[in-house]
């Protein structure tokens, strides 16, 4: 990055760290804060400082909040029998987009992953089966279908299934509004066994 | 962006205003901000002042420097008797990365774009003509290959010409690397007209 000034090549460093920003789209960005206001500027350091100083961890489901209990957590309305167990807070916002959903969440922080390090005492298990206590009937898994979000869903179900609480996961199948012709022949194979009747 | 808590959907309208960014790769980075270590956020933010406080227009070609001029306007190993019209400084730092080219470099900020309200009067237009005292000889203008580039190019040249000093353009043909079939007909035909004699 030596091509360019100092102050502008410290900022493309600064993009680059951040996930899937290659140095392409760091140095347009950079380009695109030496072209925005003053006003614009200074906002964006202080929304850096915000989410680093006023965001922590929801102290019963993990999630990200800003106070000591994150919004769906304080709701009475939402049932906290139900408890879905995501890997990160962006799950949470996905699956709260499909209104489909009045339980609890409880966001894991990652997945177990022992090439990389990452053990069942890594992530907020020990947070989860302190909160199955006798109100809770069911926990849903909700990892991401993949090797590591399976063994994590796998792993978690033989550590719940035996203090009597229901243990579910999120059906397998073709996505909505996509073409069959492009689906992988793994995702038609779950397809076809989770098939239900009209 | 409701979906996020206040700091976080904050941080993301910031990255939603920086060119090319849509808003799931401003929650990506913004996630990804809320992941890094404090000194690196810490390190962002310095950087983003660094370039709104640090960062200047060179008093001679008008590209980006952190001096009163810039490294290539100072370096008396450059031909100060050739300059090459360029829209922004990102195109200097691509024709310095050719390392073909020893001459100094104007920087216009953009193109003529009646559209969009930019008159030769918004651009860095009275700055190069200033330039044109007797010792330069020529001016290659290197403006982007589409409609606004062209129309700029052409009006400098019937500026520039009359002053007594050459104008040229870089050539077009078919970009090094390409394949012939995916070349689009127009660069086939001006690498037609431009083929030169091996």
């Amino acid at each position: 990055m030596s091509d360019y000034i100092y102050p502008v090549a410290r900022l493309i460093e600064s993009f680059r760290r951040l996930p899937g920003v290659g140095s392409k789209s760091a140095a347009r960005m950079a380009f695109g804060v030496l072209e925005m206001s003053e006003a614009d500027a200074e906002e964006f350091r202080a929304a850096i400082k915000g989410v680093k100083e006023d965001v922590h961890r929801c102290s019963v489901c993990c999630d990200l909040c800003d106070g000591d209990k994150c919004a769906i957590c304080s709701d009475p309305e939402r049932d906290g029998g139900m408890i879905c167990v995501v890997e990160d807070p962006r799950a949470v916002s996905a699956l709260e987009r499909s209104h489909e959903y009045n339980g609890t969440y409880h966001v894991l922080g990652g997945v177990i992953s022992p090439m990389n390090g990452i053990t069942p005492d890594k992530l907020n298990v020990k947070e989860l089966i302190a909160r199955l206590n006798g109100d809770v009937r069911e926990v849903i898994i909700a990892t991401n279908p993949n090797i590591e979000g399976e063994t994590t869903a796998v792993y978690l179900s033989k550590l719940i299934r035996p203090l009597g609480v229901k243990v579910t996961r999120l059906a397998y199948g073709v996505p909505v509004g996509a073409d069959l012709e492009f689906a992988d022949s793994e995702t038609l194979a779950r397809a076809l066994e989770g098939r239900r009747e009209f």
